[in-house]
């Protein structure tokens, strides 16, 4: 793995304070599954009566793991729930042997935790390939479930980071009727980012008391907005997952009909999703790509991941090069519908080109100023219909290549 | 444009001896379009009785001359060809002004060379979004008329580079029982190159005496089979061409049957190809992916052009790590069929993962050691079905960044 010598330049300036979740506890501990010197495991434990749901990647090459959570996560036990997560090793395409990994690591938590194996939810994120040493992971279960503590939400979001710069936080809390519910939640991600598929590594809590599928209904639709609408390298990873769980902790009932509480939940979902972004490997800008009137909703995301996904636009970004020229390339390849006469294209709030070509009014300098800020706006409008999406990404740069070119080696 | 300060590693070791095509001749010249310096304009003209064939890209924001060539080219004149091709500028995204300068261009070139302006095919590559001052090129046509020259292919080719960092030829003499004939073609190419659209700017010649419809043929399978397998940086041009003319010089018939002419022309396309990935912007590695088993040709296209466009896969052959990982991933990711526990992954001869996990027999020595060669080769069997595909890439460099984070400003 490539030295992180520092810190995502568009990082938040710290780590936001996730409030307490009823019935949520967090512990995190140095395993030495590969990394020497820092947490790398963390377990989350759910207490009875909490309800899970989550989304995974569609890798046809997807880990041992993931395969394991797909296959549970329609269960409804109201027992509680433990969650595993290590760090350094992602014990995908493993063969039989990471499926027996992800056998013993359950078997174990459950024994420590006194919940059933079906209740063990396990992520791993690292190196693809190589075996998962899970004994240095079950040596540790007693000390993890010994420490478990409210509070401990950031040791748990740092233990599961790889060649994340810095942990990704969010909350929310929401005033109901029935009183204010609690949203916390952290995530991990930085290289490997793609969308279309599920995501990275997300945990999210509430105290709030949904039941499963209505939880899962919530998650799945907001994820199609956040962290599926995000990319980094156009890779996909074979470990992305979300997991969600309510524990009902606030005595508040919500249904996926209560508009407050989806909104909330959509904020931190973003929120989380756009520290992703930010700590894209090598990033320098963030980038927003809203496109509008395209023929469908699809044709507008095929454009705007044709954008967000270009090398050219990417590194034309990194040089703060206002060069819409490969913005247009980039429509024009992505295979959806578009007509040049139609487009246009601004950066923020300035016109760049329309009916054809450059507009009139657009000036080098006003792009270029544009293109010197961290957070930069592309708006096309397709001017074929009503069709709309809205991506983000960020720059390509050296320091993606620097961190890639030897990470394994 | 970025300075280009060395030759890719991976050029060739000189231009070859282009043959003489009878009833083909060339000329450049320095015009001043944007560069200075260096040759910028090139003028061919095909003899009166030649048929003309060619691909384009389908990007829906292709160039005012892609748009005008495919009007012309179904056309079947027996006046001759001339093509006139400019670099520095692509007049891509120039609105009405655009058409108005290839209109211009091809009056003027039809009046310089006696030909009417539908057998005029223009080509123009370089920045997108300026618009063209077709007015230089025009002033230099009687000039380019005048030195026109059977023997100055190289010439021709070098007046089209833009990022390119060498010229790029092939020839081949096929000897057919009519007695032999002769294919001599050149092109240019290094970033923006993408495939499942058309090509680069790629002009070929013959004496063979060959009817439009079947030149049109064998041009589109070939190109099927070469320049559309290529990738360098997943990015589309909008300017890609293809032509390709017959002068019949060598009263020499050729149809779409003979198998020793496609064959040889093949070949020519495949050089030329090659050598345009050889160039691929900051490239220090050819690598060739195989796609055998798929469950069909598209499939295995679909895993190919995966692989080859993975940032990550890129990236890490770039640092001469054999990550077989980020292959599995971009297997994973592509869409098509697949089952991890079917895969086969091989480095050149050497078997690196089978069954679902690395092969017992691997030693990352072995992987390290085809990783340090400057040519690659990458064979997947996906183990499902007869379905095949072979695409060509180049890894990711400091220098891809290098050179387009500061392209136009």
């Amino acid at each position: 793995m490539a030295k992180i010598t520092s810190v995502s330049p568009l990082a938040p300036a710290a780590f936001p304070d996730l409030p307490v979740i009823d019935g949520v506890r967090y512990a995190s501990v140095a395993a030495g599954v590969r990394y020497a010197g820092r947490t790398d495991v963390m377990l989350t434990l759910l207490a009875p009566g909490s309800t899970v749901a989550g989304v995974f990647t569609r890798s046809k090459t997807r880990s041992a793991c993931v395969r394991d959570c797909q296959a549970k996560i329609g269960g409804d036990g109201a027992e509680g729930a433990a969650i595993l997560v290590n760090s350094g090793n992602s014990n995908a395409f493993t063969g039989a042997a990471g499926d027996e990994s992800v056998a013993a690591i359950c078997a174990a938590t459950a024994e420590a935790t006194g919940l059933p194996a079906a209740r063990v939810f396990t992520s791993s994120t690292g190196v693809i390939g190589e075996r998962l040493p899970h004994d240095r992971i079950i040596a540790k279960l007693d000390e993890l479930n010994g420490a478990l503590d409210a509070a401990k939400g950031e040791e748990a979001a740092r233990a599961i980071m790889t060649t994340d710069t810095f942990p990704k936080g969010a909350s929310a809390t929401v005033n109901l009727p029935g009183g204010p519910v609690k949203i916390a939640g952290f995530a991990k991600g930085s290289g490997m980012i793609a969308p279309d598929m599920a995501t990275m590594l997300v945990y999210i809590f509430t105290d709030a008391k949904v039941s499963r599928a209505d939880l899962q209904r919530m998650v799945s639709e907001i994820n199609d907005r956040s962290f599926n609408c995000i990319t980094v390298d156009s890779d996909t990873s074979t470990s992305d997952s979300l997991l969600m769980g309510a524990t009902g902790a606030s005595g508040v009932s919500v249904t996926s009909a209560d508009a407050a509480f989806a909104e909330a939940l959509e904020g931190v979902f973003l929120d989380l999703a756009h520290q992703v972004v930010k700590d894209g490997e090598g990033a320098t800008k963030f980038v927003t790509v809203n496109v509008t009137g395209a023929e469908s909703d699809t044709d507008a995301r095929t454009h705007a991941m044709a954008i967000a996904n270009s090398p050219l636009v990417k590194t034309a970004i990194a040089g703060e090069d206002p060069n819409w020229g490969r913005i247009v390339m980039a429509i024009g390849k992505s295979g959806a519908a578009a007509e040049r006469d139609m487009l246009s294209i601004s950066f923020g709030d300035i016109l760049v080109a329309e009916k054809g070509w450059v507009a009139p009014s657009y000036k080098e300098a006003d792009g270029a100023s544009v293109m010197k800020q961290p957070e930069i706006i592309i708006n096309v409008d397709i001017g074929l219909g009503g069709g709309k999406a809205t991506v983000w990404t960020c720059d390509l740069t050296h320091g993606y290549i620097s961190i890639n070119a030897d990470y394994r080696s």
